[in-house]
């Protein structure tokens, strides 16, 4: 990478350093002073002699030395730009909003070979180089922020520090007419301060390359919190106008996330929630145990750890003997624990049942919920005993989160300086907890290049019957009706369909049912009245006993590529959105694991008596559904709807294959 | 009321005063002496001379006068309570913890007519009459909290002081053996400092009589915010052992909600965002337009607003030409309105629109996200510039939130100084909204009571239409199959049922789709082997086409008594939960408003091209079922398990009643 410029440069000169504290070359300018003790910093400004006690310089020519990195606080003219670039800077940052003039500048930069972040963004911190040429206020830790939206980026710092989450990095990419958003991912991976990284992004651009630099970060040991927008059609509208940006629907999103081993959160707020936990501690897995003071502050915990698909198992017996015996009799030792005022009698119950819940193993986290962190600000006699109880507490081994009635105080900072990432409200603990297990679960896989096949697609049914054949699917046997209705070799009843219109049911292109030739003779006469004439298709009807519908089809996303679906058929897919979709192409046990999540998996699993259907076999046409429009460049889009499934297999009974 | 002695005590005495910290009694004696100014507090402490300086008096006849409110922050032995009731005074709180005696105690205390309120409660605040005695430190304001868990109800405080919103009267219900809840919301109509109720309950007893409750402070203008348990097993078992209680399903607790106009929120941090909001402004509609300086903000905020459930409008092109003409050309003006960088330039921007925006009558609500709230923070320069336009965001008629980057600062408190709510992140400022809109929709009804009559019920499938053919539900015709088959009068196709079973279709007590009487004869044969003799009836199969399947039943709830419910049919109902239900009965209207509330409603509509079925006719089997529950009391359930509805008008085909 030739990033190195944005990362600690020799030296910085601010184009527009100003005295006057409400613009941002004041800002950038002060910023960039922080830095001063290691590396030259100069003030350029054509009318001024001094800024911030510094001397000032009119142009860049005039400076005692080409500056490494130009920071641009006004808009950029083209004889600043060429300027830098004549006089051989390494890097250019734009902070400024003009963006008509820049596309025409970055052009011109990019040839050259000089890297620029911006135009219109807010800027760039480094805190292990004290580089500070950012809008905002930031204080060094762990966090790198990568952001579309210089201010979303500032939000995403502020929130963090206000749970004592620092930034190790934050770059606002604005416009990306060179450095793009994977560009700087790609940089952070070997950035050593960087533990976790915050990302905001509108437009995924390729999408695929985005995915493979995020599982590189996964790899290196860095998650990814991913924040993106176009849950709605005011979202996507907004994205499109700021930034030009074409948002991916979120269950492709979605879909990118897993295959990349990244989180996606939905608000900054969620974001740094689970940047703190993450950064703090190691949740393994979903089995939660509360431990609490009130009885009421534990059975909400409980219900909202349940909402956010984690678990509170009954402790065993043994493990409840033992924690009982050190509560009184009215107090509930199952989980949630309701030390029912132990706490305040003996602080040491919070750390010896934590120590008894981490050597049961029947627990991955132990959530503290209440009082604690409050004993020791209210009542002055306890508060050492509050910090010795935290020692303990991280002795036990025992991955422990705590939501606390206390905003802070010297218990939350004990907490969080042992690696017990503490929060407000009982909200954002179970927000940053399920994104712990999430990332527990995270495991990237290898997404494919997309491939360049073509080839005569057709058009119709028979057309996409005999591609999808190609590949394994299975449908019932059939005849094109030529002139004559011939239905030799097929078993009734039959089912006679227009070959070439797309949604035939809708359109009563498909005749139902049909018992003998004579039926699908009258069949053929009324579609061919009603519809005029055309290619028509006799076919066996598929009658099997307790099948069941599903649908499977693939399409292609402007920014992620192919992606595959499955669904439950009928009106389920239309009510209930019972889909599941992964990025293309998936292998036979990405295809089981799809089914499975599917909320109607249960049905194909023998519902209520009857047989258990082919889940292997369904699993089997969504990998090759997902393979072809991996492989074929020329296939927008594929349908099989519904596919008919019983325990001897599926059956597609309907198909759909649109070229680009 | 008789619960005066609560809210402005004549005189308190504190048994179990203490000088130590740690202690509740010392907590509740300096509490009480806040309140000093306007009643006489005493001391009581057997073993002590003074406490807080104040004269300790041995026992409570050693008082210089009968006290009126007398605390007990040590566990109440009989003697203590017997001295009290004898001396006459008026009201005993009891914080103490002691289950078993209390019982006792209370039932002693109740026959003589002293109120009491606890045990084992945290006590008591009324900030208009300096009555500080509960554990906790509370700010005078307009949120009255009842809470069954004290620790709760403290959260609660807490996380509303940190919204600048503060508390008219706190009380900790305890174990409720005299004082209900009931009792101190009917306490709270007239309680002139509070405007809105913060409830939390897990444990809702008479559950009509909290109905009635509720909707009589809604009527007083005083919504209630309902926080309780029992969205999880673990939740439901610790509420049982914490307080006993039986906790409600939460779909009866909404239906409950709604008949009261009661809001429930799910956490203590959504209640006291949501009280931040109705207590400082007005919500009227789902509308929302969206002001930020940043197009990820607004997209953002769009986004989780979508997922609220409001409504973020593409505004006019008139009203957008307004605001346009204020804006760079990179803005957006439609919604969410992103200022691009306008803002800084010019303040006024943001009331300009607003004010354009309550003119134009597009929107409900307006929010503002985004920086606004901090230019006066970061630049001093623009602190009175920023005052000045809450200011005119306060007069411009539009009802506004904001969501601020700026925690707190100048322009927070002046905004929230001027009814407008303020929140730190966009997360709560949604949840906030949507509590607003749906306070807003809130509309009590009347829950009539529950009738007595009793009756015959029979057993089995004949009986059960016998039943609900009375109320004119409607069935196919059928005949019991006595020794002989006889289908005379009965039309083709038939199915034969096992009359006793409740499951049928699991059980395989159902053959379906007989043709003539030799099938009918044959099938009962079969299912007489397989199952023995008993009761067998012969139905006519409906086999109406484009019929939709759907579920309608009731039940009784152990707290709030009959409820009924309606839902897609089949497999629907398994996966997808798609059922809707209300506190029985309902009329034709609200039976209406169930089922449009189905995802499924659509397909009732005559969904792609089939006929729209008879949902009139639905609704009404929904009344007949609802006020058939509420009327018998023996009925314990009643399901119609489908009911299948065309055109023509709904027809069950399977019913169950079971007693109690």
């Amino acid at each position: 990478m030739t990033l190195g410029v944005f990362r600690d440069p020799r030296s910085v000169a601010v184009v527009g350093a100003s005295d006057h504290p409400a613009k941002w070359g004041h800002w950038l300018a002060r910023g960039a002073l922080a830095g001063a003790h290691r590396r030259a910093v100069y003030m350029v400004n054509a009318k001024a002699d001094t800024v911030l006690g510094q001397p000032a310089y009119q142009r860049l020519s005039d400076l005692p030395e080409v500056p490494d990195l130009v920071v641009l606080a006004v808009p950029a003219t083209d004889s600043v730009v060429d300027e830098a670039v004549s006089l051989g800077v390494r890097g250019l940052l734009d902070i400024s909003a003009s963006k008509t003039s820049s596309k025409d500048l970055a052009a011109r930069v990019r040839a050259t070979g000089v890297r620029m972040i911006g135009p219109n963004c807010l800027g760039l911190y480094d805190a292990s180089t004290d580089l500070r040429l950012a809008w905002g206020t930031f204080t060094g830790g762990a966090l790198g922020i990568v952001s579309q939206s210089g201010q979303l980026g500032v939000e995403i710092a502020n929130l963090a520090a206000s749970l004592g989450v620092g930034v190790s990095r934050f770059v606002s990419v604005g416009d990306q007419v060179d450095v793009t958003v994977s560009d700087i991912l790609a940089d952070l991976v070997d950035h050593e301060p960087t533990r976790a990284i915050a990302l905001y992004v509108e437009d995924f651009g390729d999408g695929r390359a985005l995915v493979r630099a995020l599982a590189e970060l996964w790899a290196a040991g860095k998650p990814t919190l991913l924040l993106t927008v176009g849950a709605s059609t005011a979202s996507r509208e907004t994205a499109q106008s700021h930034t030009g940006a074409l948002t991916a629907p979120l269950d492709v999103v979605d879909a990118a996330c897993r295959a990349a081993g990244a989180i996606r959160v939905r608000t900054p707020a969620e974001l740094a929630s689970v940047a703190h936990l993450l950064l703090s501690t190691k949740v393994t897995g979903n089995r939660l145990a509360i431990l609490t003071d009130s009885g009421g502050q534990g059975a909400i915990a409980a219900d909202i750890a349940s909402a956010a698909d984690l678990q509170v198992p009954r402790l065993s017996d043994e493990v409840s003997a033992v924690i009982s015996q050190w509560l009184p009799e009215r107090a509930s030792s199952r989980n949630p624990i309701d030390l029912a005022g132990e706490g305040e009698k003996d602080l040491g119950v919070y750390s010896r049942i934590t120590t008894a819940l981490a050597a049961s193993g029947e627990v991955d986290t132990v959530l503290i919920t209440g009082y604690f962190g409050s004993y020791g600000v209210d009542i002055p006699e306890l508060r050492a005993r509050e910090l010795e109880v935290v020692k303990d507490l991280a002795a036990s081994g025992q991955t422990i989160v705590v939501h606390s009635m206390a905003a802070d105080g010297p218990t939350v900072d004990a907490l969080r300086a042992n690696g017990i990432p503490v929060f407000r409200d009982v909200d954002t603990t179970l927000v940053a907890l399920r994104g712990g297990v999430r990332a527990a679960g995270a495991q990237p896989r290898k997404v494919p290049e997309i491939g360049c096949q073509t080839g005569d697609l057709g058009a119709g049914y028979l057309a996409a019957r005999e591609l999808l054949a190609t590949v394994g699917v299975r449908f019932p046997p059939c005849a094109e009706v030529n002139g004559v209705v011939q239905i030799s070799g097929l078993r009734a009843p039959y089912v006679l369909k227009a070959d070439w219109l797309a949604h035939k049911s809708e359109s009563g292109a498909v005749l139902l049912d049909l018992s003998d030739h004579a039926a699908v003779v009258d069949a053929h006469a009324e579609l061919v009245a009603r519809l005029g004439p055309g290619r028509y298709v006799v076919e066996e009807m598929d009658t099997r006993a307790d099948a069941v519908e599903l649908i499977v089809g693939a399409h292609r996303d402007a920014s992620f590529g192919p992606v595959v679906m499955v669904g439950a058929g009928g009106v389920a897919t239309e009510f209930h959105r019972d889909t599941t979709l992964e990025l293309a192409p998936v292998d036979i046990d990405q295809a089981l694991a799809m089914v499975r999540r599917l909320r109607c998996a249960p049905l194909l699993d023998g519902w209520r008596g009857r047989p258990a259907v082919d889940v292997r076999g369904v699993a089997e046409v969504i990998v090759a559904v997902s393979e072809l429009i991996t492989a074929r460049a020329d296939i927008a889009e594929l349908e099989l709807n519904p596919v008919r499934v019983t325990a001897d297999g599926p059956l597609a009974v309907d198909a759909l294959v649109m070229g680009r």
